[in-house]
């Protein structure tokens, strides 16, 4: 398996060598090996050289199995600077279609809900990454006067709803949670008329061919209530690039919050090229202290194993990553693990024999 | 007090009922009287009619000194249809800029949030209300083929937001918080590039004005995490319509959801008509059972009061409310409050006095 590796900027190299570790360890159990090439982008490239993404890199990059990406993100550098330049840049050139996050409340972490645990804090949200109000259509009229007018317009269209959204059925298919498979769609289609219209009218047609499948739908609005209130009620969520965004973090931090959080950008095309990241940011306070938890980080290499034709050795990461929250760390918070960096990596290396 | 009530669908004449009740105790009680004037619009008007809004009825309500809205959304009218036609249209017809929504746990109100309390949970959001992705604005090509392609505009305008964030800045000024005057800009400026640089340049500009108030910015993600993770952080969080939908709804369940969040939609200009709601819905199920809580309904009463010329009359009310839930109901949920819906009225009118 060949993974390009972008370790980025603060604390991301750190986390990614703990992941690293852990998959080539999952690797060698399993029978195969990784080979990883490193690619120096993130702020300090950019601040060096004015580029973001160079020339030719995502064909380079187009021809590894996999992504990993570490964090992006530099106190030197504007916000949103980096994030269009390499983040939303890669999603887009790569067609990563599916943002998907599963939100899975591992043993032993603390969520800040009452009376929820793991059995309650299990759904899955399947993001679309490639449209919507990320498409960067907009402008400006009589800019800088009292009468500017700024627009910003959301695009969907029909192959991007019905792609991502028999993606989602078939993922909720394969999923088959024991207490009955759901998909919920998280749209506001009481407002947002037109978007979200073809939006709802490509769910209940494809709908139709996944006849097992529970198609559920709620309110953005809503939505955001009912997590917090009864995440139960949840097992998978399909919704649209900006909504996805906001409820993704919501979900987040119900399962631990940064440390723990990680998420797939994918494409499931045949020779698509798809990118795991954990969900922190690149933490600069932290960097180099071996304080920052790479339990995120392993979870998104437990994801790429998964979805980059080694399922075994995925669920092999997943479990001793659980062995080690259920059973070691004293919490999932950055200097508060009860173990350095390097140690939490250590221990689920330890744990993946089990 | 002159007030045009629309008890609307459901639900929405019962806790309509209770708010009128205890708006009238408090006028008693501070020496002045309220004069209400019904109408009969929402599900049933329109199956019955056709018509949402009749002829007219803008301009009628124009002439109030504010509206009370108990709740629309019938189970017999295709969603979205009463919310467009009446809520939204209010809203814009009389360019209600300023939906005000006050997040306060109160006491004895259950949160599902751990280890916080009625100090923890206490800020208010300030949601821009007229323009944003609801300018309804968007459309459709090549409808109903596979090549569909279907837009959503958001429109902002730098009169919209300079009155909406001015607004939000002398609001936090005024609410003078001890620990610190703090207004949270609370958007996606690293995404929405063209619609949230108007917001944020705006929000730059208008901040100078008020040097004594601390300004502050958030991604809305991010602003999701933190407010379930910290949300005594925020005091007043600033945010445009479409987001302010989904926090303000994230918002109110961390304070106890439906039973008990209530907001304003406010035209603050001179001879500006103001409408004030309970967030809860319509509740077909439980309607005429006497088992829903009116305690969202009498705060909304409380907000009226307040911003209507009445506000030792909105405090006495609101400090009543707090005396009840703190003192007397066992659950803010629907059948569960350990009163019926007309007794929960009653117990606060009895403590208006206290
Ligand atoms: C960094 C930012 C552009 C990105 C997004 O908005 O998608 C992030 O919040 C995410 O969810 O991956
Ligand atoms: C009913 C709906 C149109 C409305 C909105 O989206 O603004 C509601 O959710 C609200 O927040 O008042």
């Amino acid at each position: 398996m060949k993974i390009a590796v972008i370790g980025g900027d603060g604390t991301g190299p750190e986390v990614t060598a703990e992941a690293l570790k852990v998959m080539d360890a999952a690797a060698k159990l399993e029978g195969f090996t990784i080979e990883t090439t490193e690619f120096g982008f993130g702020g300090d490239h950019y601040l060096k050289t004015g580029e973001i993404l160079p020339e030719g890199a995502v064909d380079q990059l187009r021809k590894f199995d996999a992504i990993f990406l570490g964090a992006i993100g530099h106190p030197d550098v504007a916000p949103g600077i980096l994030e269009k330049g390499l983040l939303l840049q890669l999603r887009f050139q790569l067609d990563q279609y599916i943002n998907l996050r599963p939100v899975k409340l591992y043993p032993g972490v603390d969520t800040p809900l009452k009376d929820k645990g793991p059995e309650e804090i299990d759904f899955v949200v399947v993001r679309e990454n490639t449209e919507d109000l990320y498409a960067g259509i907009g402008g400006f009229l009589k800019k800088g006067t009292a009468d500017e007018v700024a627009t910003q317009t959301a695009i969907y269209t029909r192959k991007g709803c019905e792609r991502w959204l028999r993606w989602a059925f078939e993922y909720t298919q394969k999923r088959n949670n024991p207490k009955g498979k759901k998909l919920t769609l998280v749209a506001k289609t009481n407002v947002l008329t037109y978007g979200h219209d073809l939006v709802w009218r490509t769910f209940q047609e494809v709908a139709k061919d996944y006849p097992d499948v529970e198609p559920d739908y709620n309110h953005v609005d809503a939505c955001c209530m009912w997590m917090v209130k009864n995440p139960e009620y949840y097992d998978v969520i399909a919704t649209t690039n900006m909504f996805g965004d906001i409820i993704t973090d919501l979900a987040g931090i119900l399962q631990g919050g940064m440390g723990v959080a990680a998420g797939g950008n994918i494409n499931p095309d045949a020779g698509g090229t798809s990118m795991y990241e954990p969900m922190g940011g690149s933490a600069p306070k932290y960097t180099g202290k071996n304080v920052i938890n790479p339990i995120a980080a392993i979870s998104a290499g437990a994801m790429l194993l998964e979805h980059t034709g080694q399922p075994a050795a995925g669920a092999r990461v997943l479990k001793a990553i659980q062995t080690v929250t259920g059973t070691k760390m004293k919490s999932q918070s950055a200097g508060k693990m009860g173990y350095g960096t390097t140690e939490v990596g250590d221990l689920v290396v330890e744990a993946l024999g089990g």
